[in-house]
C-alpha cells in the first residue's frame, strides 16, 4: 500500500508557528503520510481565493490524497466542520464554501466532523486547525471513511456563484487569480469553452477581450511570440489565462481579480 | 517505535538556501525523523521573539520531540552551544536565552555541545546551524542523551525578565507577540491569572485595560460578538490575547510588543 | 540503502500552489525520497541568481542527492530539458545555464530529457516543473541514470562568464548575492584566492577594497570585532563575504549584486 499524501492549505502565513503545529499533529497521528504544503499565504479569511486554489491544485494529486484546508474566520462559532469524499480524494475544512469544488461533485459524500474520537482534546475555541481538522485529515489518511467522522450534511454553505455567462455569441468570465508571474487566471475552463463553442474549433478561431484590448487567437505557451506580446492560452490547470511573453501581464494591464474576460468566435 | 519529530525554528528566512541545507543534514544523519518547520521568519537576531515562539509551540508536540532553534548572532564567538532535556522533549540551540523556557524547567538537564563526534567537520565559524546544532539535534532524535554531547552547564545565559506583576488588585503584563491575524498575545498565561485571582471566577469577572480602552469580560472565541468588537480571550497556547471580531486588533489599536495589558476584577 | 534526497529550487514563490503540486509528483513517483526545499523565492526568471544558489548549496548535500531546479522563462519553447550527473550528484532543469556549475565539471555527463516514459502525460506547455522535470528527478532518485532519460548533450547553454580577474597584484571579483543578514557574498572563492596568492599567507596579509572603503585583513567570524565593524571573511560556502558585526553590511554600504570587490596583498 502506498503512503498517503495529505496536502495543507491555509491562511496561517509563515511568520507564526501555526503551520508547524498542524504538521506535528499530522505526523503524530498519521506517521506514514507525506505532508505537502499547498500554500499558507492565502490572505487572512479569503475563503473564495483559497477555494479556487484547492480546485486548481487538487486534480494534480493522485487518488486517495487527503486535502486539509483551513481558512476559517468563523472558528469557535457554530459553523460546522466538514469532511468530503469526492473526485477519488478526501477534503477536510470548515463549512464556509472552502470545499465547494469537492462537495458540488455529483458523487460527493459530505459529512460533519462531530465524533470526539477523531479530535484532539480538549478542543480549543480558537485553533480548530490543530484540534479538529488536522486530526480528521490524519484519520482519513489512515483509512477512515468520511461517514465515520459524523452525520451526513445535505446543505453545505455555498460561495456566491461565479460561473461564466453566455452573452450573445460570447462567453464572459472573469479573472479569479493572478499568479506569481503576473499571469491572470480566469474561470473560463477548457470545458466551459467547449460547452459554449464546441471543441472542434482551432485555437485561432477565438478572440479574447480584456479591459480595452483584444487578443487574437489562443497561444500554446508563454514563449511563442516576441517578448512583450500579450497572449491568451489554456494554462496548466485547464483555464484560460492572460499572459505576457517575458513579463507580468497583470501588472502591465492593471488587471486584477474580478475583471471581465470575454471570449468570442473570431470574425 | 515511532518516528521522532525534529522541529526547526530560525531567523534564516526563505530567500536563501540555509534552511534547505539544515534539512539536508538532518535527513542524512537521522533518516527516519520527520522534520517540521516552526518558522524561519523570525527577524534577524531577535532572540527573545524566537524564545517566545518556542515556548508557545513546544507544548503542542509529543514527548520525545527534538526542537532545533537557531537565532544566533554570536555564531563563531565563544558563546556555548546547548542541548537541554526538559518537559519530556529535547532542545538544541545557542546559549543566548533562546532555550530559556526549557532550561528554566525544574527538571531540566542542560549540557554544552562539545563532543566533536556529534559535529559535522570541519566546523565553520559562520554556520553552526549546519555544523553543530543540526548534527546534535539528529543525534538526539537517534536516541542519544543530552549528557552524551558534552559537560553539564549550570549557568545558561538568561533573557531579561518579563514576568507579569501584581499591582494593587490588578495583574499587569504586556504584549509579547502579534500574530498573522492581528491578535496580540500577552505574557498573561492562564496559570498566571489563576495564581493572581484564583481560578473559580467566571470569565465575566475580569476587566482588561489596554491602551486607553477597557474590555469587559473574557470571550470564548473570535466570533462570539458582532464584527468589529474588541475581545479578550485565552487563546490556543493558553495566553490572554487581545483580538477583534473579524479583523486585526493590533492594527486597529496601534498595539505592539511591549504595550501594557492590565487584568483586574470587575467592579 | 539510504533514502535519497531530492532538493527543489525554483522561482515559484509560496503564494500559489505550484510548489505543492511538484512535491505531490515527487512523492507519488519516488515515495521513499526526502524532499528538501532549497528556496522558491528566486525572483521570477532570474536564472543566474538561481544558478549561484545551486552552486553554493549543492556541496553541502551527500553523494546521490538529486537537485531539481526550475527557473524556466522559456517553458514551452524549443529549449531543452537537461539531466546532469556531476560531483557525485544529479541535477535536473532547463537548458538555460541554471545547471552550469554541474555541467562545467570535467567529469559531468549531460543528457537531454526526451524519453516520454519519464514524463507525466499529457505534457503541458506551461508547467514542465510538474510534467517533465519532477518526473525526471524522481526517476533519478529511484536509481535511473541520466543517460536513460535521453541523448547526450555536448553544447548546453552557458551563462555570461563572471570569473574573478587578476589585475596587477590584485584579484577583482564582484558581489553575487546578498543574503538574509545583509552579508554580501562574492565570486571570490577560497580556491580562486589560493590560485592568485598561494595559500600560505596568513589572513592578515590581505586588504579588501569595496566601494570607497578598505577592510584590513580577513576575520574568522561575524562576531570577532566590535558591533558595527566592517569585516571580510571566508563564509560557510567558501566564498569571500563582506559583513558587518551585528548588522547588515549591504544595507549600510549600499552594496548590491555586481559591485566590485578587490583583494590585494597588504602593503
Amino acid at each position: 500500500m502506498s503512503r498517503p499524501i495529505v496536502t495543507f492549505l491555509s491562511d496561517f502565513g509563515h511568520a507564526d508557528w501555526f503551520v508547524g503545529v498542524v504538521h506535528g499533529v499530522l505526523h503524530t497521528l498519521s506517521p506514514d503520510a507525506h505532508i505537502v504544503d499547498l500554500s499558507h499565504e492565502v490572505p487572512p479569511a479569503q475563503v473564495a481565493r483559497a477555494s479556487f486554489m484547492l480546485e486548481a491544485a487538487a486534480p494534480d494529486f493522485p487518488p486517495g490524497t487527503v486535502h486539509l484546508a483551513v481558512v476559517d474566520p468563523g472558528v469557535g462559532t457554530a459553523r460546522r466542520a466538514l469532511a468530503v469524499s469526492a473526485h477519488g480524494q478526501s477534503f477536510v475544512g470548515p463549512d464556509n464554501g472552502l470545499l465547494e469544488w469537492a462537495f458540488c461533485s455529483p458523487e460527493a459524500h459530505v459529512h460533519a466532523i462531530t465524533d470526539p474520537r477523531f479530535m484532539r482534546g480538549p478542543v480549543s475555541r480558537t485553533f480548530h486547525g490543530r484540534d479538529v481538522f488536522a486530526p480528521a485529515a490524519a484519520a482519513l489518511a489512515n483509512g477512515e471513511s468520511v461517514s465515520s467522522l459524523g452525520p451526513r450534511v445535505t446543505d453545505p454553505v455555498r460561495l456566491p456563484a461565479h460561473e461564466p455567462e453566455k452573452r450573445g455569441d460570447a462567453l464572459v468570465g472573469h479573472v479569479v487569480f493572478v499568479d506569481r508571474f503576473g499571469n491572470a487566471l480566469t474561470n473560463l475552463t477548457a470545458s466551459a469553452l467547449a460547452g459554449a463553442f464546441g471543441d472542434r474549433a482551432p485555437d485561432s478561431a477565438y478572440d479574447v477581450d480584456v479591459l480595452e484590448r483584444t487578443i487574437h487567437g489562443l497561444s500554446r505557451s508563454y514563449g511563442d511570440a516576441p517578448v512583450g506580446t500579450l497572449v491568451a492560452l489554456l494554462g496548466s490547470s485547464g483555464r484560460l489565462e492572460i499572459a505576457q511573453v517575458g513579463g507580468p501581464a497583470a501588472v502591465r494591464l492593471g488587471l486584477g481579480e474580478g475583471d471581465a474576460v470575454r471570449v468570442r468566435p473570431h470574425r
